[in-house]
């Protein structure tokens, strides 16, 4: 249903954004990047979570020079996080980071950026350039109708301030450029990114900035990021929140799999609890979501509380609890197939679960094998 | 920005639903109905934390009794829940309840729901009837068009089912209807309302349904709603959580604040934390969350952990503070007012956010005064 926007494509690595490419999930560590251990452990953890692009913060010579040995540990696509110094983006290009975010405009002198720039398209590096809200300048409100509202803008200013670096990057011939246009203010964002969208087929990273703690701030992302997705607009996507990455990691995830885009990891199910429940809903829930943490496959897992939701939905999941007097009632497709003690229900939900993951993949692989023998032929 | 659908307009008690009326956000309690001290109590922290109404199931005949003293010690209005007996719509309406929570066509004789609809005319209460996906029945299937993708075909299914409690309604000639149209996943939730809209006038009460835990039921809930709301449709809305309805509460309010449609509540604006930060932004981020709990508003305050972001979001906040070697920089209005030591950042922030709440309120007030003059003139 979702008419992607057309976009070039681009490589991290091995993880390619933009054209037809999956969509992938960004965060950044909040480690010190000269802090190698660390850092590396958190990677680790971001990976796990599902993460698809790590951005390091380097803003010193110290942070540049760990990233050698953080690379060699490391397989997930790194991101080096540069700001006004060209050596720091020599160093990471050195060191092999698999892309740069670094503003050109921001580079006092033309051979300084002129040096960055030609690294990265030795190495086939995309560098991504762009524009928060919080940074507008004057000059980029030139041209800008002062008869729309604010949050338009705004938007037409970030787009001409984001060109200002596209500009330089063009003139240096440099093409593998990522767009990102963010603002706290979620109208802003989106209007930024329709008008950019007209303007470019650069690819785009999706972001809310400075979005808050993790509820407030994941609320907001959704909204923005999920509504650009929905019109075929994003490419990569980033949640920002004031809070544990992996935070970032899951919640770009849900986006994703709400969206129907990507299912990678199971998806819980589960009724608001009311006056009407038989059981602990909300304690199973989340019982049943931390059981289910670190398991990776497509599969949607329902948890109900009484009749009168209950088995339609439970109906509806892969695999369902509904809880009715003390005990569990295990669906299964749609199919009552247990009905056991809720103290034993989260076990034989993960057990199934996975069987069901197991058999779908193993699905999907002889579909592939039939359809690559159909395509020899 | 928004282009509000026109709709009817209803009144839960002194609540406006639907026309020209604010979007209000609902929450349903959690506690058993008939435990009317542990149900006033719920309805009292959902007050606080900005329910504009609230629904409480009436499952059996001892909620029922329970209402008209929950209703005596609550000034909120309160919507009934019922499913098949029409003798607890009665007791319901008879109690004083504000809506009900009705599928007449779940009511098996005609008689009753004739009774049951008399009642709550006489009251001018209004009822909201609704389908969910998980409840989609066969007959709902008649005259869909099956070559539509699944989403869409399940959206105009569920049109369908809610029609078939309308119509029975619109017999009556009882017209104070809202209507919702709920599923666990957000495209055909988005779908069912976009078709409904063109069909009829009555409002909506928007909701994504066992949208599971808060984490990942806020996210969906901000996607299917927020992405409606944008277009203008939705009157009234409720996020599904299984946890404390305080959340839902609290993310339904952020939906509307982030769209700024409604600003209420103060606003936490804070940077994601990175390789970068002087200060520790995430903890800092979540004690100026909690310190302005329970203070209403409107405010926009940033807590920001260095100086890339720092100052430009910080200016675009009525307050914020801005991390720098274990000091606190104070800014209000884009200005630098104090430096001060990070353990009184909070109180400092604060006070200063409530005087500045304050002075927009007596602003406020002093332009309506004018206008009010103005008009008279």
């Amino acid at each position: 249903m979702i008419n992607r926007r057309k976009t070039k494509k681009v490589f991290y690595g091995n993880v390619a954004v933009g054209g037809d490419s999956v969509i992938s999930v960004q965060s950044m560590t909040t480690t010190r990047t000269d802090d190698i251990d660390e850092t590396v452990a958190q990677i680790s953890r971001l990976e796990t979570a599902g993460c698809d692009i790590v951005r390091l913060a380097v803003p010193d010579k110290k942070a540049a020079e760990a990233l050698p040995e953080i690379l060699r540990q490391t397989t997930i696509p790194i991101v080096a996080d540069i700001h006004f110094d060209h050596t720091l983006a020599l160093l990471s290009v050195q060191a092999g980071v698999h892309a740069l975010r670094l503003n050109p405009g921001n580079i006092k002198k033309e051979e300084h950026v002129k040096k960055a720039v030609q690294a990265a398209k030795e190495r086939k590096i995309p560098i991504r350039v762009g524009v928060n809200q919080g940074g507008l300048q004057e000059s980029w409100m030139k041209g800008v109708d002062l008869t729309l509202p604010i949050e338009e803008q705004f938007a037409h200013a970030m787009v001409n301030g984001a060109f200002t670096h596209i500009r330089i990057l063009e003139e240096l011939d440099f093409t593998d450029i990522v767009i990102s246009l963010k603002s706290s203010d979620v109208l802003t964002m989106i209007n930024a990114h329709r008008i950019m969208a007209s303007r470019c087929e650069y690819p785009f990273h999706l972001g809310v900035t400075e979005a808050g703690p993790a509820f407030q701030g994941s609320i907001k992302s959704a909204i923005g990021i999920g509504t650009l997705l929905q019109e075929g607009i994003g490419d990569t996507i980033r949640i920002s929140l004031s809070d544990d990455p992996v935070l970032e990691v899951k919640a770009g995830r849900t986006i994703l799999q709400a969206l129907g885009i990507r299912r990678d990891f199971p998806e819980i199910i589960s009724c608001p609890t009311c006056g009407r429940v038989k059981i602990d809903v909300i304690s199973l829930a989340k019982k049943v979501e931390k059981a289910f943490e670190g398991v990776k496959g497509d599969l949607k897992v329902a948890v109900m509380g009484c009749e009168v939701n209950g088995p339609g939905e439970a109906g509806d999941a892969d695999i369902g609890v509904m809880g009715t007097y003390g005990k569990g009632l295990l669906f299964k497709n749609g199919e009552i197939i247990d009905r056991i003690p809720e103290d034993q229900v989260i076990d034989r939900l993960v057990e199934e679960g996975k069987k069901i993951i197991a058999e779908k993949e193993q699905a999907m692989k002889s579909n592939k094998e039939t359809s690559t023998v159909g395509a020899k032929n």
